[in-house]
Formats: C-alpha cells, structure tokens, sequence
C-alpha cells in the first residue's frame, strides 16, 4: 500500500509502504475510511522535533476491522471503528483512573496517514459504533479520534461547568474544539485568543463570545478588563510554547484552572512566579479514550459536529500539499479521502 | 515593646520595636497569647532570603483583640481571634472564592514576635472563638494561624479523600500536620518522606502508616513499591526545593494530584516531564483564613491537637535560641511565650 512519510522537515512523501498484518495476538488490522492531519505533525514537520529516520506520519484514525489477533475477544471483522493514538489496556490502574494515555502498556499508534493501519491492544483501545455510520459522519467521527477528543479533555481538565467563564489560548483545531466542548459543557462566556479571521469565525459558530486578538501583557490585561479585573474561571493552553502557557497562566483568576494538552516545546515553569498565581494545573496527552464512548453518541445524536475543522479535503496521494497548507495556516486542518 | 528582628542572617535579636497602633481604620491591634518561629523564617535567617533592612519577624498569632479602628464592626476588644499572616477583605471575588492569600487588598501580616500586633483588614481577616480558650488550648489554636491551615490546605489542595493513598515529601512541622489533615481526611495509607527519628515517631502519632527514608530515585522505587507500582493518589509536597517538587511529582500516580504549599526557592518544572506524568498540581500561599471556621471547631471539640509540633518552648526573650534551634533541627518547631 502507498501512505505519507516524513523523511525530512518539510519532505513528506507519498511512496509504497509495508502492508499492516497482526503482529500480537491483541492486533487488530482496520481499514480506514478516512485520514488527516494533526497539528502536532507540524513539528517534526517544521524540524522542531528531529527526524532521524524516514516516519510514517500521523495517528488519527477510524475505520472497519477487517482483521483481529487471536486474544481479541470484543473486537470483530466488519465493526466500525474509533481508537486513539495512544494503545491502551484500558484494564490496567492507569486506565481505570481514567489515564488511558498513561496505561501501562501503552503504545503510540503511529503511521495512520495510509489506506490500513495495525491497531495494538484492539479490545481496550477500539471503541465500536453501534451503527455502521454514513459517509457524511465520518470527517465527525475522525475528529474523535485527536483533536475533539484533546478539545474535550482540555475543557475537562480545566474544569469548566456551566456559567463558567472560559478562555482558549490557540486557534488551531485543538483550541477551536475546546471551545466546542467547553459551550457543551454550560460555559457562559467563551474567549477565544486568535488573530486569524477565518478562525475567530469558526470559534463564534462553536460558541464563542469574545475574541482577544492581543497577546502578552496587553493580552492579559484585555482578559482582566473583560472578567471583572480577575481573571477566568478556567484557561485551556491548546498551543505548547513557553508564550502560550505564560498566557494561560496569567490569564486564570486566583485559584482557577488552567489544563495544558499540547505537547510542550521548550516550556519551563518557574515556580514561585506559579505558586503566587494559585492556579490548578492539569494536562498531558489526552486521554481520549475515556471520552470517545460520550462523544460517539452526541456525534449520533447530531449534538456536535468537530468534523467542522476540515477545511481543506484532499485525496490521500496529494499528502503532500496538506502539510503544506496547514503550515503556512491556509487550512486549520487537512481530511485526507482514501 | 521589645520583640524579635532579623539584622543578618544568623543574627536575630530580642530589642526595642514601635508599640502597634490603629494605622487605619480597618485596623485592630491584639495582645498576643503567644507566638513562635516559621519554617519559612528560616529561609532569611540562613541567607536564602536576603535581609536588606532590620525585619520584625513571623506572622503567626493569636490572642484578645485591645483596640479597633473606626471602620471594624464584626471584632470587638476583648475577643480571642485567630488570624492568618495574609489579611484579607473576605468580600472581594478572590475571597469568596476561596483564596483569601490572593485576596485583591491583600497584606502580609508581618512582627508577631513580640507582645502585641496590629492586623489589617481586622473583619476579615480575624476569626472570633465563641469562648475565650484556656490555656492549654493555645499552642493548638496558635498551630492553626499558619502552619496547620498549611497542612490541611496541602491535603485538600492534593484532593485527599477517604480510601485514598496518600505521600507527604517534609517532616517539618507543615509536613507533619500535612499527615494529621490526610489523616482527618480519611486517607488510608499515609507515607511520609523522613530521615529523623523524633519527626518519625510524631508522623506515625498523627496517622502516618509507612515511613520512606530514601531519596531520589530511590525514594520514587521504595513509594511505587509499596503502591503496587503505580505511585500515590496524592502527593503533599511541603519543603519548597527542586529536589522535593520533583519528589513529589514522581511519587504520584498518572492523573494524581500533587500540591506545593512551601514558597519555592530555585524551583523550575520543566514542561515536557510534567505533561507525561498527568499530574494535577496545585498549590500556592494557603489560603488558611477559608479553613480557620473549621480548624477552631476541631480543636474545641478535641478532635485534634497540632501544637504536638511544638517541641521546644521558650520564652520570647530568648527568640534567637529558637531560630538556632530550629535551624540545627533540634527542635521542630519553637514556641515563644510572652
């Protein structure tokens, strides 16, 4: 089969790739019905990570099992399918407290940019629908997979409940569906900090209520006019540099919440300057698979539609120009049809 | 008055101060019952700090309201009151919220080393006992003031509920009551980090159930070996250094909760470590004033007794006795009576 590799930064290819088979006995191979980008593909992509070998790319998927291992009992051929990127258990004390993405086991699903993809650990990590969906579900139901997913866990980790008042440093896919999610979860008032036109739009039609378009001091300081001189409730850090966790930091009220779900490039918190602003600090890789079970059904039930994000569609073959299109931002982010 | 200054460190004398007065009208001044000596004292006193103008020391008091400014209507002379070393309105958004150490008129509390103090923003900062206590009660009361508001702000800001298991990195005084409060908290294994066999014995009196005497990489082994490999619901982190912060965060669990109620000296998390452990972390200056209601309550009814962390009494004339006794770890904690 042909899917994307990295061999570079900037040089993804789309060339022949070894076919995914079942490997351990608690495999399953699943046929994808659609793919994408992430934005976190964008660092080694921009050589913020080091590419150091040729890499298959990405690890967003859903799809229909065509085949499963021996030990997998829950999982069947012809079932659709959602899992995330990171393999787990979901058995061990790690994924019962709802850490899927620390299980003990855990395994990163790489290389999902591709017509079919090996999926470790298939009865703990694959969530089936009930219902085989229709093609129109589906950009909806791979967004489950990241980047609603992430979204959703970044409003939950920020503790955001209704009435709350709510800001989102990032305007990427991420920090666009954390507003969605936080707007689902009772949020009163959502700010959004973005300076990109088509971005603030898609983030007032997820729920927003006030763009902030300054960063910095003078970002904090509209943030502080528009909260009553205090700051917000809860603050989702949907970016992963040093700046944009600054920003969320100096962005919560004393005592609020701050979650932080994109990987951190060269952050470093200091800790007295953290310990006088009293915030609640929670992040790390999303455990999306303690979510997918909710959001499959309001995905069913047409309560959110995250497949909003894609704005840009492309056959999987022209990889290529996705990558090339979210990095210099003329897409947020990228569906690839197989 | 003669009452306690820092000149240098090391050099604490026992000398002539201004009396306190009514500064403004908010204002209230106390005889104190009694005082005593910080661990974060001893930050200054060791040069941690740097002294740059002769400094009345500690903010830990209690004792009978003598005098009210025009503005006080909830305090009356006469009264016992307990205090915290931030005065705070108790009325702003940060106050009601919880964070009364962040409160938007906050004022460090500082001098209580002498016979009487002045304290700002008396209604809100001073707590009122129904019955004047009798003596016996004050080192318990005084406990409540700073370093027992401490522990059980580190216990409730690490989450700790019934069942749960517990670690607490310090065996200075905040860290011993850190243990008392898990232990009234209802945690069933309550660990606690120390090499000293005195602040051992006292750990295990207050409810400690293992003692870890390692340290390091060590230390994180001997706590995921007695967690069954998993690291501990709640972590108290209760010192204020790089060494224990990290103690502390990789004595957790994935997706446990971690607080820091020690000033940090020298502390910087680095971004990436920390979003992989899935740590909630909070902590800061305690709000001790939220919890002050509660804490009189339980001492009243006898339910608990923190000044046990006062093993060194001494009469306020002989404060620099205290500071070296502290500081050499001959005593955990020195009461001062007036």
């Amino acid at each position: 089969m042909k899917g994307a590799i990295l061999h570079a930064p900037h040089d993804v290819r789309f060339e022949e790739r070894a076919e995914p088979t079942i490997l351990q006995p608690s495999d399953a191979v699943i046929r994808l019905s659609a793919t994408c980008i992430c934005g976190s593909d964008l660092w080694p992509y921009r050589g913020a990570n080091p590419v150091t070998t040729p890499t298959p790319m990405d690890h967003e998927y859903c799809g229909v099992v065509e085949d499963v291992g021996a030990a997998v009992s829950s999982i069947k051929p012809g079932q659709f399918v959602i899992g995330s990127f990171f393999a787990s258990d979901n058995t061990c004390s790690n994924c019962k407290a709802g850490y899927q993405s620390g299980c003990q086991h855990a395994e990163f699903v790489g290389g999902a940019q591709a017509p079919r993809l090996r999926v470790p650990l298939a009865d703990g990590t694959l969530v089936a629908t009930t219902d085989v969906p229709s093609e129109d579900l589906i950009p909806d139901l791979l967004a489950l997979s990241d980047v609603m997913g992430t979204g959703w866990f970044a409003a939950d980790a920020a503790n955001v409940k209704p009435g709350k008042t709510v800001v989102v440093v990032g305007d990427g896919a991420v920090g666009l569906l954390g507003v969605l999610s936080a707007k689902q979860m009772g949020a009163e008032r959502i700010i959004v900090m973005s300076r990109h036109g088509p971005r603030q739009q898609l983030a007032r039609e997820f729920g927003a209520t006030d763009i902030v378009t300054e960063r910095g001091d003078e970002g904090v300081a509209h943030i502080k006019q528009l909260t009553g001189g205090i700051g917000a409730d809860s603050v989702l850090e949907c970016v992963g540099t040093q700046e944009s966790m600054m920003q969320a930091i100096r962005s919560a009220r004393q005592g609020g919440y701050v979650s932080y779900v994109g990987v951190p490039h060269g952050v470093a918190l200091d800790g007295t300057q953290l310990f006088y602003t009293h915030v609640h600090l929670h992040g790390g890789p999303a455990p999306v698979r303690r979510f997918l079970p909710q959001l499959i059904g309001l995905v069913f039930d047409g309560r959110i539609k995250p497949g909003k994000v894609f704005d840009l569609t492309l056959p999987l073959d022209q990889v290529a120009e996705g990558y090339r299109a979210m990095d210099e931002r003329r897409a947020i982010k990228t569906l690839l049809r197989l």
